[in-house]
């Protein structure tokens, strides 16, 4: 049977002090937990390392785990524990801060360190394999930087071998497939940080996929009884002090514009403006439920530090929508949603999507009645299980204006990427006091909920493009066909075959190059493109055609037109098929 | 024969001022130029006077001019003209300013006034129903409201009767089509001043208008060779400062956000970012021409007094695009726009339309090799030529950066509107030093052209809504098919339909109000639905089905599917036919 893994990390943990405690005798230690991929600890060293050093620890562990020692457990009064450490500070500190009663401490080959537990019963549970030192960082105590700077060794490790490679495995196709690598390679957006960090420019092949996605994005909206608005990026600061952004949301703000007199603030999200629109009108009950969808590009803070390719950004579009309904209808709206979400994931190509439910924070923080919170969270929590989606809820981790779910999906080698949010909010429909006439000509207040099914299509470009290693389905495909002549002799029937595929709407181009045919293959491959359409033949006027496909395969002597069907149904049905 | 209009507005303007000073005497008199649609006067009054005063000056008017009075002509010195104008303060500071030398004044019915004429021979050749006063309003003498604050009364005036009677029914006509009322009535859009003037919220319904348009041009800028660029709509102060813009425009940017240390400011225009891209790679002389298109949204000041409903706004969505040429492909490249330009305006159903070409500003304010103005000046002219478009040279009147062509259309109520401009940029591209690699190895600077063949999608918007009265295209119509039930028993039957409609992406609502039949119909034409089905008939499971059209046509007992086919035959063909 396998070990549990957070044993294995937390043991080896104490293991690789120990090997740091051998080699660097003197060694001060500060803290070393289990972490996702493996752990870490923070030391003071007597003098500094560096990367080149880590194969010697490595060595050293091996050599200790290969002893075949037992982690033993003791429990220790706070006194007796301040004189085991007497010569640890820091392990003095932690001592301190601890509450009175017994204290563990753990011991294998004599090295004994302050630890909750639990361990591995022996060094030699630690498969010698399983585990890789990472990188030497610098961390400060505690993360405090008024505090001494510790070094900080990270260390990957998992159950079994097989574990290990498999992930390392998975950051070496990560490497490959970094958003910002592919986006020079594919020539699919840049940024640029003199003219601003953070901001992205879609070139005309990303802008490409970005047309494609979007025309998709709002005839599947319309189809499904959303509308579509258009509102402006700035806005006074009169809506940002009634929405309550400028109290709330104001470090991720941008400072503001001076307009005349007033000040004017570039949006950080979409929804006063479709309230605004919203109030514009009286609504009855009958107009209800309003599904009001924009791509509305909006601006927030992020520390520049952050800032990651297409991942972390500073303006994005969000594919963004707000629901307005009765009570009676939020059932069904979210259930709706929801059902939505999965039908454009999964056309996405996305199959395993998993669900996180946030709910009412304890305490006073939260605005709205709690009927309505306890009314939206059996909704999510319905939508959820009506879909047969697995969920995890996160008990009082909800905002103080609503619950919400998110859904993540896992991409092609194993990621978790969180894309669509469903959000109510109990907090702007109060503040703009936003109304109905319901049957009984009451007028009262709707549901609003906040959704964004892509996140943002910055992100979820960038999320795409690390799912697919750029390889998109052909109707994303920036670049379709690839039209490339067997030789000199053939550069005009290959314009031609490119000219009659654009004629048919499929994006295509001939490569006339002075480059011999096998090189523009391999080219036209390693740019993705689906179909390298290979015209010519031996004769001056022989006008075979073959497919080259992007994976590989190959199909000799095929008829354009039946070439031509296959495509237009690839795109017209949305087929992650070549 | 008909007067010219311009001497009969000169001559009635002088009639004005003999009527004014017998109503009201002692008034001074200002000045009294002929403008667009009649004249003005601006008279110092003994006392105020309103529009209700207008009738008796008009009366007055009447009477001179049926008395037939010569206007007499006679020249004079400067200082016999001081003498003939001692008690008009104004007139005297005009004297003083005009050049050394004779000056001439008229005399009608012994009203002496400054003015070089020409006039009409005699005060019956003004036809006494060809004006109409308009309205007084305030005006500060010489515009300087340090002055005396002068009474202005605004006339229409024209060669004839009909002249002015067509004039003011355009006036009555336009004031019915204005794009704010239009707006208002066909819930297509509202500005909400509290949250900022000069910003458009565009409605559901506006929405999927602008949807059709920005679907259909994306569609043609990719059929015709173009590429779609997305870029930031803020931009770090480097990038303004380079490309001039911080400089020579500053005055209509927003004021600098601060992010970190550094001053951004929210894009008045596209280039800078599409030249960011092109900078981003290496463009031999075989990438060219690169046609590279955006649905920018730009924010432009502009004063409050002047903003006005669509029509002027802060924030606009250029349709933009720049064009990267070699020197041997402008000309080519200049046609092809031009070409295109009348293509996408003629679809839209403007047939009037002409060219107005700036050339290069006289002295030494311009920018930019002389041969590549006059190649370029060129280029421009022999695209109109080519287009055999009626144009006028605005000889000296183009920017410091470029020679221009501006087209206007004419509108369905005989007004002209500018929409496109394609306009040479020698500054930008020298500022940012974009260059290509020539046949010859060389780096060479490439031309660069911006046009916006729509101008903008707000503007064009407001445009389109005056020129259609609202009654737009059926491809363009927000809601193309109003399906109303003959009565209460055909509820379910239009529900049938209205559905089936949608299913073959038509545009389509069933109206199950407990309105009467006449009153839904009433309804839908007020909002310019281009087809109202009116489903049902005596018997309860009779479905005769027949159409209303918007512009009044019926046509009874047709086939479901042969309006279906009619409908999206429109749409497919952009038809302007109903």
């Amino acid at each position: 049977m396998a070990n549990d893994v957070n044993l294995v990390r937390h043991s080896a943990a104490h293991v690789m002090a120990e090997a740091v405690l051998h080699l660097y005798p003197g060694t001060k230690f500060g803290i070393g937990p289990a972490i996702d991929e493996g752990f870490y600890y923070d030391f003071l060293l007597p003098a500094p390392i560096a990367n080149d050093d880590l194969p010697a620890i490595e060595k050293e562990m091996r050599r200790i785990i290969s002893g075949g020692h037992a982690f033993e457990r003791r429990e220790v009064t706070k006194d007796e524990a301040r004189k085991l450490f007497a010569d640890q500070p820091f392990k003095l500190e932690l001592i301190d801060e601890l509450e009175d009663g017994t204290i563990s401490v753990y011991e294998q080959d004599g090295f004994m360190d302050l630890c909750r537990g639990p361990h591995l019963q022996n060094t030699r549970e630690i498969r010698p394999d399983c585990f890789k030192l990472k990188t030497v960082a610098g961390a400060y105590w505690r993360g405090d930087e008024k505090r001494p700077m510790l070094t900080r060794i990270y260390a990957y490790a998992f159950a079994s071998k097989a574990d290990l490679e498999a992930y390392l495995k998975m950051l070496e196709e990560a490497e490959k497939r970094d958003n910002r690598r592919l986006g020079k390679e594919l020539d699919l957006f840049s940024v640029h940080e003199e003219a601003g960090p953070g901001l992205i420019y879609w070139h005309p092949k990303g802008g490409r996929f970005r047309v494609a996605l979007e025309n998709w994005w709002r005839e599947e909206h319309y189809k499904n009884g959303y509308e579509i608005l258009f509102t402006p990026h700035i806005g006074k600061s009169w809506l940002w002090e009634t929405s309550g952004h400028l109290g709330f949301y104001k470090g991720n703000m941008y400072s503001p514009m001076k307009i005349d007199e007033d000040d004017y603030y570039i949006k950080p999200m979409n929804c006063p403006f479709h309230i605004m629109v919203y109030k514009n009108n009286v609504h009855s009950y009958r107009d209800l439920p309003l599904r009001w969808a924009e791509l509305g590009t909006v601006y927030r803070y992020e520390r520049s530090g952050t800032l990651h390719g297409l991942m972390r950004v500073r303006g994005f579009t969000q594919d963004d929508a707000h629901i307005f309904c009765t009570p009676d209808q939020i059932e069904g709206e979210i259930a709706e949603v929801l059902r939505f979400s999965l039908y454009m994931h999964k056309t996405l190509g996305f199959k395993d999507i998993k669900a996180y439910l946030a709910t009412k924070p304890k305490g006073d923080g939260s605005v709205g009645d709690p009927e309505r919170w306890a009314q939206a969270t059996e909704s999510l929590k319905k939508a959820i299980e009506k879909e047969g989606l697995a969920y995890e809820v996160d008990e009082g981790g909800g905002a103080f204006y609503g619950p919400k779910i998110d859904l993540k999906v896992r991409d092609a080698i194993g990621r978790e990427w969180q894309l669509t949010t469903i959000q109510f909010d109990f907090n702007m429909s109060e503040r703009f006091e936003i109304e109905y006439v319901d049957a009984d000509g009451q007028r009262k207040r709707p549901y609003m909920v906040h959704r964004a099914l892509l996140g943002s299509i910055e992100r979820f470009f960038g999320v795409y493009l690390e799912h697919t290693a750029g390889a998109f389905p052909v109707w994303l495909s920036p670049e379709q066909v690839a039209v490339i002549p067997v030789g000199p002799d053939f550069v005009e029937y290959a314009s031609q075959v490119a000219e009659e595929l654009k004629k048919r709407n499929i994006r295509a181009k001939a490569v006339l190059s002075d480059e011999r045919m096998n090189a523009k293959i391999r080219d036209a491959q390693g740019q993705k493109i689906p179909y390298m359409l290979v015209v010519g033949g031996k004769e001056r006027d022989e006008k075979t055609v073959s497919i080259r496909f992007r994976d590989g395969r190959q199909e000799n002597g095929v008829s354009l037109d039946s070439f031509i069907g296959k495509v237009l149904d690839r795109v017209a049905t949305k087929s992650l098929e070549l």
